[in-house]
């Protein structure tokens, strides 16, 4: 192992305006300090808030131009244009049901997008961004944040050199435990979007989790999900969304194998703060990995002994080195991971920008995963209303 | 903590037969080791093989009295009878498929009956056995061993004093992976009768482990599985049973909740020996326990820190204190737990032979456990052949 | 992985008799069920207590009879021989002080001896006993049992091969909490006779559990301890024995190299149950193990990932395998380990009474290793009153 | 819980210089990202290498003015003074010969330091250096980082509350294996540097590891060390430096309790990555904390069951939490602790620029600390030589 830090600038500064993530939001100031971690953008504007006196508290908050906070993201889009410092690309960190219209904005005015998860809130409107994308020409990056942990991309690259053979069988949980009391009655600003349809979608815990532990679990096996057999469920009194999903999944044959799966979201499970993880196993190999312990990844080759692969150290591949900032035992982490999609963002709007081909081992996380994010959401709906019938996606 | 050990005889001990457990055989040793510890059981005639040379070569490798080694069982329940020191208990540990008959012989004869599971092939079966052992009054004891662990014990008890609130959420695994290649190719007589269904019954994996993550699920928590919906799948090329399987699970409603469930039984997961893991959520706090860890309970407490409780430990308690041999620290396993099933099976026996109410806390495994296991591996199989259907048990 | 349990007798029962182990003793219950487990010794006769009344009712409660149940040893001692199917060894299982009275006789009478440890109070003592134990041509063996477990005869087997290349560095620790408050004011037996030096001799913590972590960092490697540099403290108000001891350790050289070491017991140590461990660190690689989790060695390769060995599982040993029950992933603890003390003493028995070689991997702790541990105990008083001064053992 | 994030800024950017930290080197990319994290600093100027062009190379890796990349440090000092936009405190991330020379220069020049550890290569230079540091009125802030984990910060905080009562033993560790082999052969600018006196100092380890080990200790348990008795080796062939320190450690009295330690620092202990750890043991309770997983804080008030305290979970306390910027189970790392130093540090300068007593909380490491780790090291060197005999700091 050799004992070296990273902090090499592949590229310029990109000019970062942010929709959403105004006082009392979580997602946003993620975004923030994921973006300057690889200083790779500068945020220079914001329409942080839909209301105009908190869009201006928060901009003063995190030290943004005042000339540059927008009471309206549709004001940010016009008048940014007329800067020749104008940003280049906009984050947005709204609850899901404004993701599709400000994406559709700033993309139709020639930005490129960084969006978070889920794309949208349904998936019809996803698809329609999929086009939108594509008549572009932007960039559009979605922030399934934990394709950027580094043992998941050596998971992923594990399983690409064949080192588990055909893959047989997937788990993926997303356990958390905060909405276990009503705690939207409480006026928690994260609880309470969360469990209202009209801002989050037809999926609560499942658009919320689910999205991530679904996407992980294609991510980091290459699968594609066939169909699925669901089971939602509201715990919380009242709730409209459900609160916990459980479902089982049949992926698409690859190496002659149709792997099955189960998958596990849930937000009332006490005892579990934010609890993703990955069980993979195939012919010749199984992997572990658990995201509050993101620098190690179990790998048991077939009879033989369970070996501890860690974040830079010893058997790291290219793949996940090369998003790994410091060396093996110093932990990297959740902001770390973030951090990497903004940089691979940034990689990919450089090269569309100068017209180059994008560097390789890029893993930019499509439009057309948030379309596969949608119809998932949209399966497990349909499946659970008609008593877990298999429901392809 | 007292730093005390526990070798204190409630009783004397009770003359033991085995049937089966010859030589090659695994749970047959396990028996006799499990029987032993808590020193209440006397093992003094078998009939341990089918084949009578083996049958006589297991018996004088265990150091048996050749005259007390008997080439049948039918033979040992005969002339047992005839001995003023016969045998007074028989434990069966055969391949599935002989569990009735031996069972309905020695009940009927008179004898106390310890059983390993699953109970027999077909539910109708276990349920025949269920009106003889009725009728024998003579005590039945089936061996999921698991149920012996004194952290389980801690926490069914936690969850009968509330400590949990209503149940939400369980979830159950029992993943191995011995089967993950074609063992049953290569003459282990261990892999050979559990696939094959004149030996094992429907079930393969469901009903080899998967039984056992069904009655420790039921055991811990005090809930009763409604119906399920169920994906067996045989990976192994060839194989007419299981040897994975998934599976949603719907619990009758208690405490005002009906609980969710999903269980996951294995033994292809490469990566994990002998995977078995609850993990239990309540509307005030949780649980996890890992049988590979088995001295550990994982407690969270809502909105508290989760605590570590340790066998014979702080906040142990009586449930699990009174089935545990050494200090907290000293390590009980896999046989401390089976062996905590003979103890137990003792004082029901000797309960029943001198016409006494057995003492208050014992925890033997029914026949109706038994049959309820069978109704569970018969669910699987049929809701597995109807698409997943949610099918009652 | 062999899915195999093992239950065989490597030949008959030997007659045992016990000294010490009455009511409210740790240990003698302890000796007890690890004698039982592979069914080669028979206890038939006790003086379980210097208290006849309480001897008699240990034996009562532990089904002894009462006509070999004795009220002082030497007594046992004598009517023993007369029968005809008297006890051939005895288990020493009483405080420290009474260990080389006991032993002598015993020996001296023509018994084998299994004695707990540490062997003596004295070192004087010690050496005297081991030429006792020469002259008597009987078997001798001291419990230090943590030398049973599987796990630690692989680490032995693996440092034997060669596979950590020259030692450098040994880690031991055996830390508890069980004295972190003045329990020998509380009337407790086990506190009361450990904090006293007439009866656990000169040293408190450091010969209680002090010894046991000595003995296995030279048993797992194979080295000696050359010279320490020790600090004893007594945090409890009024203790005159130690009950907290941290030392430095110089090993005599071996391949080349002259091995460091520490070594910190304690039972002050809040939070700590039973822990025992050993890191061990050589040119070519590392382990460690803790007695807390005793079915897993983590091994890691110079510069390779770190490997979780298993008992019974991929890459055991036959070390390992020998003295190991049942399958990997069915976790054996405490009383299997102590119970291979006292299999492989009844290999010794019974090899030294038909005048055969004892069978080859016997690993029985020696009157020697006894000395080398009462050496340790004196060197670590000797050197804490000097100040800490480097001393030889 | 609450679900929030982190991002807000509590005053304006410093313009940031930085000497050390070029090519090839680890910490001085550590250093930017982590002044980056909290957006507090602006990295302006830098003299990255002693050499020329590698300076310069360095410096456009990293996007650098190339004007403001200067080939010395005396150079930066003086021209930046000249500047309006100059910068206002220097990052010193060279080997350890250059700390004194460096900050003396930028001190005595009126710039804030914020200096690597240790702070120089003798005490007699830190002495120095305290002096000139209190001349200055400046700023001076040394980043023993892994005082900015905020489970550290809980630490103290739960001990400073009395959680743990008196405190009876610490023992601290830092291990490592990257020096397992003589890597100083290999060209390795990070080992070449370190093994070489006339740049570490008299500490190899000790000083590389060692002080971070010392400095935790002191600052997690608010204690001091009195005296230690040291053992340095070099296991490496030819080594001039320690490769590896044991020592054992006498505190100063608190509480009426004098509290015993042990400290081990190593860079040959393979199996290791980066093994920096803490046991804590008080009369009430006991506290443990590794490194690599620093987000989780063990916790065992006496006679309670252990606790996980996590990082924003609950039982968090302000001091933990003020320095957190996600929530529970959204691991935090080794960079993130890192900018809280660099945060730390702007509060610092901010309030000593603006001649406002600093904000509540701040726990910048001083030059005060900086002696005393100096202290340490020339203790553990004079220790050892005199055969490990108790040295007074």
């Amino acid at each position: 192992m050799a004992i070296e830090g990273r902090d090499d600038k592949r590229g310029r500064r990109i000019r970062l305006g942010m929709v959403g993530g105004g006082q009392g939001a979580f997602i946003g100031a993620v975004h923030r300090l994921a973006a300057r971690i690889d200083d790779r953008f500068e945020l220079v504007a914001g329409a942080l808030s839909s209301t105009p006196e908190k869009a201006k508290a928060s901009a003063a908050e995190i030290g943004l131009d005042p000339a540059r906070s927008y009471g309206a993201y549709e004001e940010m889009a016009r008048a940014e244009k007329e800067r020749e410092d104008g940003i280049e690309a906009v984050a947005i960190v709204t609850p899901n049901h404004m993701h599709f219209p400000v994406a559709k904005t700033f993309l139709e005015a020639g930005y490129h997008v960084i969006c978070d998860k889920p794309v949208t809130t349904t998936k019809a409107e996803a698809e329609e961004l999929g086009e939108i994308v594509k008549r572009s020409g932007k960039a559009f990056a979605l922030t399934h944040n934990y394709t950027g942990y580094p043992m998941i991309r050596q998971a992923r690259a594990m399983i690409e050199a064949g080192e588990l053979g055909a893959i047989r069988i997937v788990k993926a949980e997303y356990i958390q435990d905060f909405l276990a009391t009503k705690v939207e009655d409480t006026g928690s600003k994260q609880a309470t979007w969360r469990v209202d349809p009209s801002k989050a979608g037809a999926g609560g815990t499942i658009g919320d989790v689910g999205t991530h532990a679904f996407n992980l679990a294609c991510f980091a096996t290459g699968l594609t999900v066939d169909s699925l057999a669901c089971e939602l469920t509201s715990f919380g009194e009242g709730r409209v969304l459900d609160d916990n999903a459980q479902m089982l999944l049949r992926f698409k044959e690859r190496d002659g194998v149709a792997a099955k799966g189960s998958l596990w979201a849930s937000q009332v499970a006490v005892g579990h703060e934010n609890g993703l993880s990955l069980v993979i196993v195939g012919t010749k190999g199984g992997l572990s990995w658990h995201q509050e312990d993101p620098n190690k990844l179990w790998f048991t080759p077939l009879n033989e002994p369970k070996q501890l692969l860690t974040r830079a150290g010893a058997s790291g591949l290219d793949a996940a080195n090369r998003v790994t900032r410091v060396p093996a035992g110093h932990p990297e982490g959740y902001l770390e991971g973030f951090a990497t999609l903004y940089a691979e963002a940034a990689d990919l709007i450089a090269a569309l920008d100068e017209g180059r081909t994008p560097p390789e081992g890029l893993r930019v996380v499509t439009i057309e995963d948030g379309i596969e994010g949608m119809a998932f959401i949209e399966a497990c709906v349909k499946s659970s209303k008609s008593d877990g019938a298999w429901t392809k996606l």
